[in-house]
């Protein structure tokens, strides 16, 4: 990591902008966003698996296809989904604008949406305001930074994470911002994986309006950063769940300029620069779960000693995705037989007489049978900003997190009288 | 239907009674209850495919292998879950108290516990208990409510259903009780299915302690008794969700103590004693979704016009299991793009562009576009004690209903502090 600021804008060859168009109506934050790469990026993106499918997402994968873009733009309050034909002619009109503006092809940019679903885009205000941003786009901190806060919806906070790797004498950055609060619980793929992704067979299915965009100043292929992009979803945003419903417009898209002048190619650079997009994403995905929509703490749920990191995936999800355990942690409540039985109905094999369940690092089951613990000292370990569930399952050496948030009267408040 | 009250006794040849052995510390109502055939019944009981079971669900499987029960003892307040084999004693414990009590082999009586996971019973109180219940048992309708109401835990109302069929010159009875309100959603299966049912295959998981007990004065062999109450189980209480978290304890059993006479063998008469059964059934179960923890509203979801009942079931449960979705109908928020989205990422192929969604009979969503509507008007529709959500896929010819409620604070409230 280095000492300057670390934001969206921090990877090189890319200028960022975000104006207030008008569709927020309660307040004057920005609602219209571009990014863009000084040259043509390396792009991958991944994708909601849910089969209903916003606009953007349908024209996004299209364009995301050839493995290159020049940029992205994004609104927030319309999801532009369950819009027909004509959302999807409002998805390309919004990319055609950026470019002329940009002078490329309409297929080199990505469009995205989050907000609400089933009404059309207001395109008079969105055509104004990507002009408005294409004439303000800059590289500062204060331009990434309004950035992250056009794409917020629910959210109460911006997130923005950032890396540094080391590859010989070069620096290669990697940072990003993302959105999402509630309809979270993404489960992204690959466009290309479609046919078999289409229907997630995972049990646990996916939610959430959740948008990521990464910057990196990487030289990369197209396909590198594919597998490397997905690899990181599956142990970031595709870990995360606040209500547990799939949304239709989850997105994940990354932009390569090459402008550190490193290639990554090595195995080892490969390997590191992996990491370093993990630990991004990762930092994103707990973002989104401590800003779940009435959150008051975020949760980790670590399933360890299993037989296969999806076996440990799957359990975590089961117990990250319980309105009952959600509640318990909101009460700073030691009540471990609902995490117990959340492992039990997982869809996956699981063994209670071999497993152990620690709330804080204090276990409280073991093989079967309860720990005699003071729920009190218990209690007020889990009265704390960041809860930690570990549960071992006694049956072999993957594990995998899960982050959530606790379930909280806020949540019904925020989500009892969203539309009307 | 008769004009008899309609009780759990109702059926001819049982008896019932229920006492306050002191499992409940914050009330005075009946903790510990009995129901015994005055023959030997056949029987038949599914039970949670949760992986954690309690013990008695256990013990339940073993002694209704054989077909035959002399009765049921019950306890609610303590679920005996995760007790170990010091648990499964205590289950045999209370079995062999009642059979000693009634002259019956231990292996006749079913046992059925609800609670809080993870405390030993405290058996002085319950032996105490089951012996006092003994004393007292009856058949009048003041004994079979007493049952309805030891079994309650944080339901707010006892739920009781009958149906009565004519066979010829005979009538033949069956009447249910059931409880269940928080951690709800159950996916019973026969004991004997378990090799294929202990890990549901289904992408929803089941979820809540619900107990059911079922009488019925027919006589009729073990072989369809079980088949009946699997098939009117699959189209009832595993059609109920409040919390999508399936209990370690979830118990349907149905006794038939042959004392009306009258044979259901023919198919004409198996198909309507099955009706019946089912009828019961269904109506407990739209009892549970209504005492849902928290609920000021039931809402059932109807999916049509599906490939297969299986497809359309499980649409419906991902829609019933919607956080978002209950928190909008607790709203009374025409919010159908969550409704939409929900059945998109249920697990079985789904296209929008072929769907057409009504809340409360009024159509929102058409073939993927919205229907122009007030949204004022709907919410007032949906300001309803009841909730209507048809779903029609237009791909097919099949149906499925599930059940469930809204998600209000009060939910939250009730579970964040269950434990300490």
């Amino acid at each position: 990591m280095a000492n300057d600021p670390q934001h969206l804008l921090w990877p090189r060859g890319f200028r960022a902008s975000a104006v207030h168009a008008g569709l927020r109506t309660r307040s004057r934050a920005p609602d219209v966003a571009l990014l863009v790469c000084d040259t043509l990026a390396s792009a991958a993106a991944v994708f909601t698996t849910n089969q209903v499918v916003a606009a953007p997402v349908k024209v996004g994968r299209e364009h995301v296809a050839s493995g290159k873009l020049r940029g992205v733009v994004v609104n927030a309050g319309n999801a532009n989904a369950c819009t027909g034909l004509h959302g999807e002619l409002d998805a390309r009109h919004m990319c055609a604008t950026a470019a002329e503006l940009l002078r490329c092809d309409p297929r080199q940019i990505l469009p995205c949406s989050t907000g609400i679903i089933g009404h059309a885009l207001p395109m008079q205000k969105i055509v104004r305001g990507i002009r408005d941003g294409h004439r303000t786009l800059g590289k500062t901190p204060r331009h990434a930074m309004r950035f992250a806060d056009a794409i917020l919806t629910t959210d109460t906070v911006r997130k923005v994470a950032a890396a540094q790797i080391k590859l010989g004498s070069s620096t290669v950055r990697v940072a990003g911002v993302a959105k999402g609060s509630g309809m979270i619980g993404p489960r992204l793929a690959l466009p290309d994986a479609l046919d078999e992704h289409a229907i997630p067979h995972s049990p646990v299915p996916a939610h959430a309006t959740m948008l990521a965009f990464l910057t990196t100043d990487a030289r990369i292929s197209t396909g590198a950063l594919r597998r490397i992009l997905l690899g990181a979803c599956d142990r970031s945003f595709n870990a995360v769940t606040v209500d547990a419903h799939t949304s239709t417009n989850d997105t994940a898209v990354v932009l390569a300029s090459g402008a550190s002048g490193a290639s990554v190619t090595s195995r080892a650079d490969l390997r590191s620069f992996e990491s370093a997009m993990l630990d991004v994403c990762r930092s994103l995905a707990y973002q989104i779960a401590a800003d779940g929509e009435g959150a008051t703490k975020v949760i980790s749920v670590t399933v360890s000693h299993a037989p296969s990191e999806s076996h440990a995936r799957t359990i975590a999800r089961a117990i990250a995705d319980s309105p009952l355990v959600k509640c318990a942690m909101h009460g700073d409540d030691p009540n471990w037989g609902r995490i117990v039985s959340a492992a039990g109905y997982a869809t996956v094999p699981f063994d209670p007489l071999r497993a152990t369940l620690a709330l804080q690092g204090k276990i409280v089951f073991r093989h079967g049978q309860p720990v005699e613990f003071d729920p009190r000292q218990v209690s007020k370990l889990l009265a704390a900003r960041e809860v930690m569930i570990q549960l071992s399952c006694g049956d072999g050496k993957s594990s995998a997190t899960c982050w959530t948030c606790d379930l909280s009267k806020d949540y019904v408040t925020i989500n009892a009288d969203y539309h009307t």
